[in-house]
């Protein structure tokens, strides 16, 4: 059904859990071409004989770092990029890629999520004054809190930065603060990842929610970028602009 | 600690419960001087003597329409409306006169729908082929379902109007079909007012809620209207571009 | 409706706003005739004056306690006390009563939570080894936290208090402990009380969830309380066991 | 670590998507021997030569229930049965084999939902006059409604079978009857399945609710009712009554 010609051609770096995923993910939706796996230690790999590709694909590590941006550099490829755990120099870097080449990276490739922060923002700008408490839940093995989901969604409730986060009220005495963010980290179970944003008013409340249940979402979205990075002018996109546009 | 003569002049139109608690709030919150209060019974007196407000805010019914199009052409008031269950031709009516005057109408002056509508929007624009389900709650007693406030969000669902609403799914068989809305009135006890609106994709869902816990919110909102109607440009103004603009 | 003879006489010790609403509750119930209400600094006059009731409902302060108690003990009237902030040995004068006269206090006189933390303990006897978190939302200028009632659904989780209890996971390293249980305080808007119990397995969880939308469940428990307690034989009853038996 | 001789032995009936993650599950927690698995078409096979063992697991389909029953009455082997679509004459013919030997049958092993219906059945006997509910949501594939789960549900709500169930307000006039359940069915993306039992009573309101997120929950609670049927006396069993005692 899809003309040979017409397909996205696509280098993988990355070969682990997400990788496999994005793999069965970009056949499962047809219309692109896996050129070639480079599993994260084989980067260095892409430095000599990698094929030229429409896009690359990057769920691997921070040491693969340098052999994809080397890469993206020398093929004109665009890049989306999902790897986290990077120094701020190292998102800088991908960022000051996207002068040569159309380049997106976020921490997040869920669809839901980017929707709901884009709501998150509207809702907060419409009920400033109101108190905001951001909800997150999962499974009982993370080992860190509050998630990075959540910090995404405190960036749309207080771009500025200007509010005060709490995490923990035991033993508080005294009213809530006006400024305030309360960030609340529930673990249990194998919960993929919940996340809610409250907002309270007087006599009236507004609560937005997303509800992950598998990370089939996180492979889909960063294809889904993919499919829509191809052809555009250099550049660095988040990942809501390249699925909601400007 | 307001100058006298920076107060907005009020005049009432509508004395029953709403009618009360807007009075109320205007005291409490200050800023505004009710002129006069006009029960729905004694609207024709508007003809006749009403004084020449800033504003009329009109919390009353049906009868009264006439009576209060009249005084606020006569006068150049802006009108605040929130009296429901007019004919189409009578909201026609209300539009009409925003080429002489500054004019809104809503059936729910709540802050956190108005939001909550916003939000729905972006939801549904950037999730458009998830599906989509609209749930409703209230008290015992109400007397129609679904709500009108269930009818706004879908408004913001399916600007449309192109969907097929689907209010109750007893004894189907086989799948959900693309293009459906569901909604779903639950009637309970005294709840003043839920309404969620979910959204399910692959694996992942997003849920925008409003709950409201008195009415004090509506007589909140038309008084927010009502300082921000005056001194515009004749028109016909929706409650959400009133509080957050073009 | 109601035979004179079979009304409930009742005297109220307290005339703040729980007494109030008490008062006005016991009146829009019917079978009930208050005998005489005494403010909680007029409490002293119990010693003399107060005519012989059928029970004694007391909404008043730690200063009214030796007051309430002699009249109750005196009389042999039965007590229903939502006093609060009595220290632990007053508590036990309070429970003492029970040898002379049929006694209840709770914090709490809501049915609804009555109920939730009955089906707490089932749901905790049943999933024992689920990881179990408890989220508690409350107005912006509640003063404490967390919640006495979020502490008595803990006593429903875990009733040989050998649970750790945690109430703030920012910087958390490292998965989640078996025998922890997560407390997390809400605080915003005017929010009457909400709270959550959450159990989470493999792959499914179960959530039980009471909202309070105002002060009257508070009042309207006490009386049914007082209703049940009226005949009984001399004991401590917690409320639970005067709504549900044994 | 299990003691070979400790091992309880099994045969399984149905080799569809249940019955392999039956396997997969009896594997994976240890403590039986799966001596035989028999497709669902291949059932006749059990008249012959199937081997002895402590229970039969049974996820396979109506055509395969005379070969199954046999062969239970002939070894008198337990049986767990979690096949769906019987007939009542042939759910009876499961009951009635409770006489000769160990037999559970339930359209739901999770165990969740086992703990849910009981808290439910505590809910309803406390807050007996108080209006429910109850609302399911499942993928858009799902081509039945109202679930079979809601269905058990609504009998911990009404065991005496007493309530008019609605399925639908669209166009209600008039206030919610006194002796109303009202169920509600959200169809949309990949839900698992997720119910909510909601109670309201006056300004306050008890919801329990269950989220699946995969079907081994499904799995693993027939793994358990196994492990504990075997050795019973002869008699059936709900799957309630299994996990948690009489």
């Amino acid at each position: 059904m899809t003309n040979e010609a017409a397909r996205t051609s696509v280098i993988l770096i990355g070969g682990g859990r997400m990788g496999t995923l994005i793999a069965k993910t970009l056949e499962a939706e047809g219309g692109f071409e896996v050129l070639d796996t480079y599993g994260s230690r084989d980067a260095a790999q892409l430095d000599r004989e990698a094929p030229r590709a429409d896009v690359a694909i990057d769920f691997s590590n921070r040491a693969a770092l340098p052999h994809a941006l080397a890469y993206v550099r020398r093929t004109g490829a665009a890049l989306v990029s999902g790897t986290t755990g990077y120094a701020p120099e190292e998102l800088e870097q991908i960022r000051a890629l996207g002068e040569a080449c159309a380049v997106t990276w976020s921490a997040n490739y869920s669809l839901g999520v980017a929707v709901l922060r884009r709501a998150t923002e509207v809702v907060a700008r419409g009920l400033g004054d109101w108190d905001c408490e951001i909800v997150e839940t999962h499974h009982n093995q993370k080992a860190d809190a509050p998630s990075g989901t959540a910090k995404l969604l405190l960036g749309a409730v207080d771009p500025a930065g200007s509010m005060e986060v709490v995490c923990g009220r035991e033993g508080m005495v005294g009213p809530r603060g006006r400024r305030e963010v309360g960030m609340h980290s529930l673990r249990g179970g194998t919960v993929a990842g919940t996340h809610e944003v409250h907002f309270f008013g007087t006599d009236e409340e507004v609560c937005l929610t997303h509800r992950a249940t598998s990370r089939q979402i996180f492979a889909s979205g960063a294809v889904a970028a993919a499919r829509r990075i191809v052809g555009r002018e250099p550049g660095f996109y988040t990942f809501d602009q390249l699925m909601f546009g400007e």
